[in-house]
């Protein structure tokens, strides 16, 4: 049984058109955020999405973000929306992000149809469009059960505070501050009870999920200088230390084939595995040959399930990335690079930071390289680290959001983590001392970033009744 | 006592002036092979070769080598001067090998004068300009020590054969297959016992030295493929295998970082060590300082300064050089490379040859990458190979030109090997089954290659002293 009303669902199956036609009109705006000259139009769609706020009921407002250096020329940032619906003390206070902006796209780069044109296969009853599922779709959905709300005039049974950027492709310049700025007694997010965040996708192509972790992040650069110049090899090979072997003999000591950290104390800072939680990851719809198919090959780190998915949401990684100053390019060069520099980064999780985890890191690259006996200098970088995070799924945000997902789609969520970072969810949680739950409209397969970005018909109107449900239990479970 | 007569030597010293004439002469032709808009030049400079030795009596023939394709164009190679002096069956017949072409060269560059106008430093008496020690000063070298002959009316106690080419600097390309094609019964190279090659450099700036060994080669590329496309480390990070993981493990299991191959069998291929062998690095002229001081930086791999050398000179190396296929640009990427080829190469020495190194480390790579135990693909190319050459230095060919050494410089020269390989050598061992010497007439500082590149004028007359000194000493040893 679901918590919103049923003319709520009705409505939203019955405007189907209007809302395709939504999106259409929101798509045609080619929003891109990273390309200067496009920036006129990411202005554009703020303004599209201040007035679609505003013919719904909410109060908006464009914070200015002020001007930034693009492509060689000054523009200016492309405003946060900010919108308010609902004073009442008696009624949670919900915060929904979303973004309006997008990745660039190109007909040459192999869409099928122009990417600022929204295409409705019919036979698939799927809509293609660059933005259809990152992140236009969701944010449209939002609107959707808002318009349903206000022409039925049913009380939305929340209060609504709205925070969408357009810059979210481009690394959210300006907005953390933002965040920080706005947190606090009578300042904008004042009295906020928890958050939604609609910009991720389920694990698959049939069962909606949950997302109440992100992997944090450490990066680091490792330099290794021998000689004062590149050496030839036959006047100089065995005969001086070289930074090239060094190098491998260091990360080879960082990580096994399977996956394994081999840096002392960095796996005992992860906190331990509860019978519910490896319960979560054995019931998870999802399969090794979903993993391999992904990939495009057979190279699972495991034949258990769990365990590859719990190696990818749960546990760390550490990958190797590159090297920079060794020589690249196709061909046989027979040079002994005189500096280079490998670059590794570690995925964190709970209870693992950067902080506690970056001493220990250089401590045992420092350690092993002096092992080699070696004449070469060695130097760490920290390039960038970023915090894990870990919601509790037993929340009543989360706990609304698995009840409308089970009324709208017949199926429990699954509760999953994302071994990357979306950044602004630490930025709340931080800032607001509040619960985010990350709740996805799209399916795995839908393409974001990719060409032919879509979003399935079915998931952006059940998407729509599942916002607009979620909103209901909250209201239902915390009375 | 000198084997060559007084007169000649006094001609030398005599002609200074228009020795040094004739080098600058010489490399006001910019002739860089490896150009197509100066081939010109490299045409006309095999023009000035061949009237310079018509002038001292050698008779000539310029072979061409066809067409090439060069910097999108087709020209012609610039031929192989052939020279014939002598045909007594008394005589020992020496076939001599310079090149007339030379390595790019701008002004821009970072040279103090024009590199095609010969400056005469008056203060350190250096000739500096592009091709003055590699291989103009050489070549004429040989030029000046016949005009003695002729104007001085000294028969030539040798006959002569001469090869001169203009494409050594750009692959010598052509002389190969013409060498192999002049080799045996009534053609040009019949007859020949021995060769000496002036294209190389002394160890250091006050010891002579004979050349009598190079290493060769074998380089390999490892590729390991895993999945598709490459990976977003965040998404698929301790989920699959990762190539690079893969490409440290089995790379850091090549050499230790004090220059010791660990690939089983390599070592054992190496000739022994002998005594006499032995006393011939002790006894170098170089030490760990000229080592340090020529790579700019204290990194030598050990303080035995004949351990270096011997490591530079008659054991193998291997040298990783780079990778192909991974991030390599400056930042912080995230990505899982989904294919990468890891190069490397191994100098070979007596008794390695490509043929019986390749099986060696093709079969050590597959049995390192099989413990991995990863669902990654590997491969393994060998890019290119090249025997080690080895002469005796005992022959009396060497003799001959140690004895020469010590009656111009009064020194005994070092007997060194090189790291790297000058392929025409092996070309013409083979081909000719004959001893063949490098005897270098520059110093280890002249910079070849590089920018300010210079011969000392010391070494210009005493070099060509040196080397009519040298047909003479042949005559008497084996008299």
């Amino acid at each position: 049984m679901s918590a919103a009303p049923k003319e709520f669902l009705d409505y939203v199956d019955a405007h189907k058109d209007a809302f395709i036609k939504r999106l259409s009109d929101a798509i045609a705006i080619p929003s891109v955020s990273g390309d200067a000259s496009y920036r006129k139009h990411v202005h554009e769609m703020g303004h599209f999405v201040q007035r679609q706020l505003e013919a719904v009921g909410v109060a908006t407002k464009l914070v200015p973000l002020g001007p930034q250096e693009l492509d060689g020329q000054t523009v200016e940032l492309p405003p946060v929306v900010f919108g308010k619906l609902g004073e009442d003390k008696n009624k949670k206070t919900v915060l929904i992000y979303a973004h309006y902006d997008v990745q660039p796209a190109l007909l040459s780069d192999g869409w099928t149809h122009d990417p600022f044109v929204l295409t409705h296969d019919k036979e698939t009853d799927r809509l293609y469009g660059r933005g259809s599922t990152d992140d236009k779709g969701p944010l449209l959905g939002w609107i959707n059960v808002l318009e349903a709300h206000k022409t039925l005039g049913i009380e939305l049974p929340v209060n609504l505070r709205v925070c969408f950027e357009g810059m979210e492709e481009s690394g959210s310049e300006g907005l953390d501050d933002l965040i920080k700025a706005e947190a606090g007694p009578g300042k904008f997010f004042d009295g906020v009870d928890c958050v939604c965040i609609s910009d991720n996708y389920w694990l698959n192509d049939v069962t909606p999920c949950l997302t109440y972790g992100l992997r944090g992040i450490s990066y680091f650069k490792v330099t290794i200088s021998g000689p004062a110049k590149d050496l030839h090899s036959g006047l100089f090979g065995n005969c001086v230390h070289e930074p090239m072997t060094d190098l491998f003999h260091v990360f080879s000591k960082l990580v096994t084939p399977q996956g394994k950290i081999l840096i002392p104390g960095l796996n005992e800072l992860v906190d331990e595995l509860t019978p519910e939680e490896r319960e979560r990851y054995e019931r998870m719809d999802y399969s090794i040959d979903d993993i391999n198919e992904s990939v495009g090959a057979s190279i699972a780190i495991s034949d258990d399930k769990a365990e590859v998915l719990m190696g990818k949401m749960r546990y760390p990684s550490l990958s190797i990335h590159g090297i920079e100053g060794a020589f690249s390019a196709a061909g046989a060069k027979t040079v002994i690079p005189a500096k280079i520099s490998g670059k590794f980064s570690i995925r964190l999780v709970p209870s693992m930071t950067p902080e506690n985890v970056d001493s220990l890191v250089i401590q045992y690259l420092e350690s092993e390289f002096a092992k080699l006996n070696t004449k070469s200098k060695l130097t760490v970088e920290n390039l960038h680290g970023g915090k894990p995070y870990l919601a509790d799924p037993n929340h009543w945000n989360f706990v609304a959001a698995a009840k409308a997902t089970q009324a709208i789609y017949g199926k429990q969520p699954d509760l999953t983590r994302e071994g990357g970072s979306i950044p602004v969810t630490l930025t709340f949680a931080d800032a607001l001392g509040v619960n985010v739950l990350l709740l996805p409209m799209g399916r795995g397969s839908d393409g974001a970033h990719s060409t032919n970005e879509k979003l399935d018909l079915s998931n952006y109107i059940n998407g729509t009744k599942v916002l607009g449900t979620y909103l209901h239990e909250i209201a239902k479970i915390t009375k």
